[in-house]
């Protein structure tokens, strides 16, 4: 791929992916109410019910390396999401399963899911790294470039453990969706020039960084993992910033141009302790 | 992303975004009767479930703030439509819950939502506005710019303010759809600059004008709130005119080349009281 | 949008529209029959649900101002094809009320419907219209303009008031499908002139006229009610003729490149009294 | 459309529409059983069951004007294809009512079916009868035209009468799909020239000629009739011929650029006598 | 399609259609359990449904020609994933009839399957292979020159034997996808001439080699036998592999261009002993 004669590596055939780093383990749940079927129950019945399943909730807001958030969602698309961010898939598993044995899950109906990791796409310093890398003149993906590399990563890991690992986010609204970077026949995301990409990338960070204040947004990808390429949660206690926001940066080249959406999903946070309320029948 | 050397601001680096204001919060739940399960009923159990329902939504005509009007469906697509204008999110998410909590609901499957909030497209100010604030020098986005920004959007809102929360609109009929623009590899809506976005925005609203005697039109945005960007409600006493209004308008070139449809729901307005005959048995 | 200095209207500036008059409102209700659970009622109740039923669609093979039509459908899509024609959406609301409150519909699933009213397009006659009202200097939706299109509409009405409302085609065979006119980037059926357009239509129309003899056809609007742009219906004693006239077609300009078709449905026609042995058992 | 001036029709104004033969009336059905209400009868209702459907299917393997044949499913699509020949598509309506009437169809789930007419195209002399008619001078469309056409087809159809109404096809296993011909904004199938047609399917045709001796294929149109515009049946003693061939053909012109594939569906041919096999619990 | 004048046979009539050599006949299974309807059993019932079926999958994690895997999927779109490889498509039948015929199909629902054969690709030979033929004037499709070919074919098949008949792969995960190369208007990978296909398949072959070390890949051909063109299924011990080695590729011409996915499927590794606790309740 890169055969290089002389000292330096030819800027144009250094690797096009960029450097992510990847944290917690992501999965999004989302379930419709079964009400005919939970309103035929006794009163008691519900009420071990939502004991049991308030009791798991409860436990699961936070443990060890992650943690599980409650929503209930707006329209017909679900009533309830489940977040859980985890250490691992085999953890997520585990959180997936023992929801599916509660005696609730006898009243919901799976609708959707989507499975990530928490990711952190570093385009600013991507072309930084592979050209001091080239100017060495280290081969890419010779042993001592996957070195160089794995310890600027790991660097990228330990500094942004925060964000990598986030907390459950404040803010009373949550919007979930999808989305792809377009690979058309004429624009085609994965065929621009790695400083084009850069570039983009930067210029839409700039929008968000406007509204910094008021959103928190958790990027997560799934390539290989779920049928979108990334999942992006938004968390805000005013849901108009989420249109405020996703609206200005259409505008954006790499939005306008290379953004594909999924599904919206809009819900509100509840906690465990609000199961009761929430199904409480009549 | 605008450095400005002298003063005055380059009118190619204003915003893209045109300025909005928005209003109620709209949430549009369509629903199919489950009418074997129904008929299976005693004729008291019915009507208790009808006197339960009809109760609510009488309740709901007119709420602080908002009103929830229903209609029955013409076709397959579902048999009702509630249609719920609120002051918030929050009230929306009551105002599902509430219906989900009735024993009606048992009777009822969830067919289609959508979730949206009355929004005032300021096409025709944004131009001038932008322009008026680069001449005097203030950077966007700036704590100058956006204080100026605000001013402006809580003089529309005011203004607009029958607009942004509107009664139920008087009309036998309702049409709903939901729209993009289109993002296409050759035609671009948010790539084109805002002035020739401004005109064929205008050169559509000319049509529309045409119709303003016989049709009542609401648009409320859905970019981060549903899977497509905008809802159009238009209500009217012909139905006729739907199919000519939108007939006409597809000639327009916002229209013919950047318009992109979801499904046509067409119903007749029925109030809270009609439901009893809505679910007449035999 | 149409600004005129001197007398005479330019032909750039004419609508591009063309007329249309409108007739009966027509639903096409497509449903499947639950056999094991039709199969599972005691042969007392399954006379007395064919009873009521057969008697309901007896009664409306002909009412005042329209028609119901029963067809039994080949494959899975659904098994019986309900086609009413009506005066107002009203009435269609009605028709589909009146059925569902039948005890048949314990038995059947709602599988598709199509929302649409009978239309005829004037494109031959729209490009004389518009020119002539030009030439005499009226301005394009002017007052006058409007009276002079609504006399030539009212006209057209009266003189196509057979085809616009039309009896029960004869033949033996029905084919429904629902059809788009294209938008796409590059070929845009909105976007081309009136005159080309009407040329097309019109070389259109000579394939069709050489099937005069051995199929019906209903054009029935759909812009604003349904999620296609057009609903066509064939009749013919001969099945063979839907495709040979269909593949015919397929080779004119307007079909081969602006053509986008939904569902097809083919069925046979029944009559009411044929409600029996549709559903007999064993 | 052709207004020809003096003796000879100019080649330009030849239709563009090919010549084609029809046969069979075929319907394909696609079911699922639902194991667990199978299951959960007697085994003397099941004996009884299958008794009656066997009887049934026996006796249609061979009927008066074609047969049905029954094939175990691999994958989720279906679990039994039924593939019915028949003279006409309302004794297709029969074939499919007598199933749907069996008690065996209490424990099937229509999932797909597909409705077509075994199709012969004469690309290869459609050009010469053309061109050979326009030579004579006579008019397309015109009745003696019509009836030189007539003539050939009907010639045509008694010649290959065997290939239009086949027997049941020797092989163990099937393959149907259906297709379309691209009708895409730049590659549209239907605005080439007819002679461009014509040797682009010689060319596939030559491939085919290559597996004569390991598979046998039927051709059945369904313009006007189903959802896409072929259905395309493929026999086989070794199932790797269907992936041999299709991989060999999709590099032909007319493949790689004007096809366009549906749902594929694979199964094992079954004799009538085998549905106990079939159906045999635990 | 290749006539020869001289002796050797010009390069540009060599056939399109890389040489492929096919192993083990394969289908994917994915099902959801019915969590509601298996717990409502007794302890006993589900103790005796466990056992069955533990029987049933434990004898044939390895039967005589290939064998059965079972997963446990991550989300909505399935909870368990059977992966059957077997010597044809008659075992794979029996394979998928053995499962439902046991009581536990009684709780599964089927959601997603696929159908395929172990492929191996020849692009580096096939090249090499048709020239030496074209070299020694061998005509392409005659007998001589297929006998040539079955002959390079049967030397490839025993030396890639045990990539055609793989073991279960090692690997904890398993990620399986579908997928097709793209036949778009503009870029058509079935267009490409045979050496740049070569090219390109084998800088994509370049970016898997590096993975070498810690995900196995399976690649298998559904021409002919499912929706999509191949599958793909990637083994590994941490997920996270997953997604490297996929959003690494996807900047490869191949996939940036050519490639258009399916649906994503992650899944855990789990013995048939497993079941017992996968299906735990409570």
């Amino acid at each position: 791929m890169s055969t290089v004669s002389d000292p330096g590596i030819s800027a144009a055939n250094l690797p096009e992916v960029p450097l992510t780093v990847e944290g917690a383990s992501v999965l999004h749940q989302i379930v419709r109410i079964r009400w005919a079927q939970w309103r035929s129950e006794t009163p008691e019945r519900r009420s071990a019910v939502i004991d049991e399943a308030t009791g798991l909730l409860s436990g699961v807001e936070s443990v060890d390396g992650g943690w599980t958030a409650m929503y209930s969602l707006l329209g017909h698309k679900g009533d309830l999401l489940f977040v859980h961010f985890r250490r691992s898939f085999e953890d997520l598993g585990n959180a997936e399963f023992q929801l599916a044995r509660t005696a609730l899950w006898d009243y919901m109906e799976p609708a959707y899911s989507y499975l990530s990791v928490v990711e952190l796409g570093l385009y600013e310093s991507t072309g930084k790294v592979y050209r001091g890398l080239a100017e060495e003149g280290i081969e890419p993906h010779s042993a001592e470039w996957n070195a160089k590399i794995e310890e600027t990563l790991q660097r990228q890991r330990t500094a942004m453990a925060p964000r990598l690992y986030p907390d459950i986010p404040e803010g009373k609204f949550i919007c979930f969706y999808p989305m792809n970077r377009r690979r058309g026949e004429h624009k085609n995301w994965y065929q621009l020039p790695m400083p084009e990409r850069a570039r983009q990338m930067q210029e839409h960070g700039m929008v968000g960084r406007r509204y910094a204040g008021s959103v928190k947004q958790i990027i997560s990808g799934s390539i290989g993992f779920d049928d979108w390429e990334w999942g992006v949660d938004l968390f805000a206690d005013d849901p108009l910033v989420f249109k405020k926001l996703i609206y200005e940066m259409r505008f954006d080249e790499v939005s306008a141009v290379y953004a594909e959406f999924g599904t919206f999903f809009v819900g509100v946070r509840r906690r465990a302790t609000d199961l009761a309320e929430l199904l409480q029948v009549g």
